[in-house]
């Protein structure tokens, strides 16, 4: 292969000069909506083609290729980016947070400059809308920002100090303190329905880079323009920070080939991945048979169910309705947390929500879906739910006029078929929901332990009238999900301290973590213990005196003096 | 098999009736030292023989199998265990911080009750002296009323608020708060080299406990009248503290057939196991092929490295050599953290140090080890490292005279070979140690490198002297390593808030974990997000105004308040 070194250029130039690849394919410059588009990786600070086969995004409104074409990587540049992560951890790790503050906040701010160009880019290749990606550029600076100010406040590091106790009997104690240090070189793999906030600089990089950890990033095919964007905006803050180049690499292939190697590259030490649950299953495998295996962070698969209690839908089944449809439909259903289940107790009640629910997925004009794969995805896994004996289909809204068409549709199901079948937990990835009616609340509960693992569980209930079985449900939901919301919808997920975006198998492949908010950044620490090492020995934080002003557990007490 | 009611007799009493088993064995009351022994397991509050092959604990210094005779248990036992595990969580977990508290204190004080009979057994089976098992039993029920301190502190349930923004643009944002929550049933196998500290009521189960988790036991065979004597204590504080009888089951089999068995049961959410790495590793397999995978934390093998710095070597060589061995020989060498691996550049101070080690090796009277299956793994993990054609003998200690006979070992070889070849990794449990002669620091380094993950390392660097060699080290030792000591030896472990006894591949099978020290309870939770849930409704801890008075993290801030 090519390789090219990449200068730091001003992103308003908006060009790069190409090479030959060893294959012979000609890297011309495309003409595509942003010239500055090479169709070239990013190994550390290199620009590198790749020699393998020819890949490139979709417009999935017109199902037309889009310019430029970019190749496969191969094992040499997973060799060559692992290899320069490796260099890169020890002076990486060894920054002081605020250094790591300051260049998480200049990628946020690269980003920032460049946010017309990724909008129109992720535009063309996700189909998703202008408002929803300028929100995303916003969630995903935001999230860049909200580490910085994690680094900054230092409890990340979990300083802990047992102090000693010389004249203990029979044994004296020795000082002994504790903090969190990086796992290593991280492997990323870019989401699908997030072309920014999981993708190349999402909260799976956001959160390993402010670790100490260098990050490996796999672009997801579908948005290869858009990471090459972002990416350029990453290795332009690499420079410019004057860190080691290794901090950053962004690598293109599929998922079997260039994943796996990827997650089986003795120098990788955690992996973040958003997607499929076959997709997020074989990483976990790859990492699991590694001659020393690493933890995975998978986000696979949710159907997110919403409860509806009986006073909530007395007061306002038909308002409840429509509200569902409209988080339903949002982003053509692809969200991790689209409430893919309604479980509720039948009756008018029940009746009115499904009216009025069946009416808005009726009235519905139908949504370009991300891919041309992703809507045949759907449309299969709307044919096995839809084509199950005991389910009806309520309502199917308007198919998009798209390449990769959307449409929105409702199914219905009663309770003891629901459970026992497993097949109709199947995610239908799309916008599509499957309500449960139950015969009494004691069949809810029942279908709510049959579930597999969850994102999120959502509650209808009006205040006073369903506070007993609100309480009833608390526990049962607590072991089935992640998040448990009440008097809302999934679809929005916000970006703070107490959010958990994880729950447990196969929601997530460990349901002790959260890819959202600030605690995502202890998926990428493990701690050591330090006894009676010397201060002029001890790791900054954990000096005499404490000179980072952090809160640290001294015997056992909080405090920050 | 046949089941018997347990009935929370008086300890004092030490009486148990017996019955007759399904397959016909009579379940005779044996003569042995200690008459409240049963042979039977706890299945709840049943007490039930099992009808598998019988098992016996073994005198490892006489070699004569001890009454009475166990049985291993079968699926049933294991089914009847898991389902009354499940059975209890949701009302156990459901129980405030302070009244499981009282119960772990309870556990203490009953153990604590028994504590010469339990020295006495343990040392029956184990060979272990009576000072080393009196500790012991002081170090488990300490670790019992840290983990009451821990629940009483509050900062385990990890709460985290952020306030609801009703005016905030474009969208509102809903108030959301965190806690953590238990896994489930929780598996744990008992060490066969702490009777106490690390098995039926050792720091997995007292930290499970704690967290809100059942437990479901493996006695280990090497030790079933200690474990039967502490099931009891157990017990005991949960009939007394009228919890469900399912909060805690001991069960007796092996670990490829009752062992997998447990772990593969659908309703253990969690595993804790201290052991070899085979064993550990299979359980990890087990696991992670369940439909449902789940965390399992197997501490498995180190050979913690000492580095020996020039300053320290010139300052003390020959006292370190001794005060080496005497760390080396400590119960018999049979401890997970057992310098078994010395690394030093060559030279006169590395000569004297290995001239005091070598004579305080071939003066040790040797020691009874655990088991007569451990001193045989002993023998045959000897001979493999010390028959490498690069390795050279430099001591041999006498052998105890015992049916499980130790002897302490000093072998040598360089830098070169070692890292050569990765069979000279391999632990050697027991009092055997390898000093790697190496040319330069730089060897050293390489040494290090080289290695598998462990639990410890050590360091001795004399201050000032060898302040430049130790820092060059820290970053090395931190990725290999779960605990750094200076100037002293890895043998003792202090249970504290600041402890790290884990650490990297293969050393345990999750390095984010420890599983001695206040951390260990984190093992056993996950956290789950509760977004605009009503007060009435919320887990009370999450309450408005803060109603358990703990430490929560409120907008970004730690507070109290």
């Amino acid at each position: 292969m090519q390789r090219q070194c990449w200068t730091g250029i001003d992103p308003s130039l908006g060009l790069w000069t190409t090479g030959k690849s060893r294959s012979g394919k000609e890297n011309t410059l495309s003409t595509t909506t942003d010239a500055r588009l090479s169709g070239r990786m990013f190994v550390g600070a290199e620009r590198v083609a790749g020699d393998g086969p020819e890949v490139r995004s979709v417009d999935p409104r017109t199902g037309q290729a889009l310019d430029p074409a970019y190749h496969h990587g191969g094992a040499g540049d997973v060799d060559r980016a692992c290899a320069l992560a490796e260099e890169a951890f020890e002076p990486y790790r060894a920054t002081d947070p605020e250094r790591r503050a300051r260049f998480l906040e200049r990628i946020a701010g690269n980003i920032d400059a460049i946010t017309a160009e990724l909008v129109e880019r992720a535009g063309l290749e996700s189909g998703l809308p202008e408002a929803r990606l300028t929100g995303e550029v916003g969630r995903t600076t935001g999230q860049l920002r909200l580490f910085a100010g994690v680094l900054r406040e230092g409890s990340w590091q979990g300083v802990r100090v047992d102090t000693a106790l010389p004249d203990r009997t029979p044994l004296p104690r020795p000082d002994i303190r504790q903090r969190m240090v990086p796992l290593g070189p991280v492997a990323v793999f870019g989401a699908s329905n997030f072309p920014l906030a999981f993708s190349v600089a999402g909260g799976d990089t956001a959160s390993a880079l402010a670790a100490g950890c260098p990050v490996v990033v796999k672009a997801h095919n579908a948005h290869l323009g858009t990471s090459e964007l972002v990416a350029g905006a990453i290795a332009d803050a690499v420079a410019a920070e004057g860190l080691p180049q290794g901090v950053f690499s962004l690598l293109v292939g599929d998922g079997p080939g260039l994943g796996q190697t990827l997650v089986a590259d003795p120098r990788i030490q955690a992996v973040g991945f958003t997607g499929s649950r076959g997709g997020g299953l074989a990483l976990v495998e790859v990492a699991a048979r590694r001659p020393r295996p690493i933890p995975v962070y998978a986000e696979m698969s949710s159907i997110n169910p919403v409860v509806l209690l009986p006073g909530a839908l007395a007061a306002r089944g038909r308002e409840l309705g429509a509200a569902f449809v409209g988080s339903l439909t949002l982003g053509a259903g692809q969200f991790c947390t689209n409430p893919g289940l309604v479980v509720a107790v039948e009756g008018e009640g029940l009746d009115a929500f499904t009216a009025a629910a069946a009416d808005a997925v009726g009235a519905d004009a139908g949504a370009t879906m991300l891919t041309p794969g992703i809507a045949r995805s759907y449309q299969s896994a709307t044919e096995e739910v839809g084509g199950h004996s005991g389910v009806t289909e309520l309502a199917r809204g308007a198919a998009a006029e798209a390449a990769a068409a959307g449409h929105a549709l409702l199914l219905a199901v009663d309770g003891a078929t629901f459970t026992a079948d497993p097949a109709l937990q199947t995610e239908m990835f799309g916008a599509a929901s499957l309500i449960i009616r139950c015969r009494d609340f004691d069949e809810v509960l029942r279908v709510l332990r049959s579930l597999e693992g969850q994102l999120t569980a959502t509650v209808h209930a009006e205040p006073g009238a369903d506070d007993a079985e609100a309480t009833r449900l608390l526990p049962v939901l607590e072991r089935t999900a992640g998040r448990i919301l009440f008097n809302g919808w999934p679809t929005g997920v916000e970006v703070c301290h107490a959010m958990v975006h994880g729950g447990p198998f196969p929601a997530t492949s460990d349901a002790r973590a959260t890819s959202v908010g600030s605690r995502a950044i202890e998926r990428f620490l493990r701690p050591v213990a330090y006894q009676n090492v010397p201060d002029a020995v001890r790791p900054h934080v954990l000096r005499d005196g404490n000179p980072q002003g952090v809160w640290r557990r001294v015997d056992g007490e909080l405090t920050r003096d």
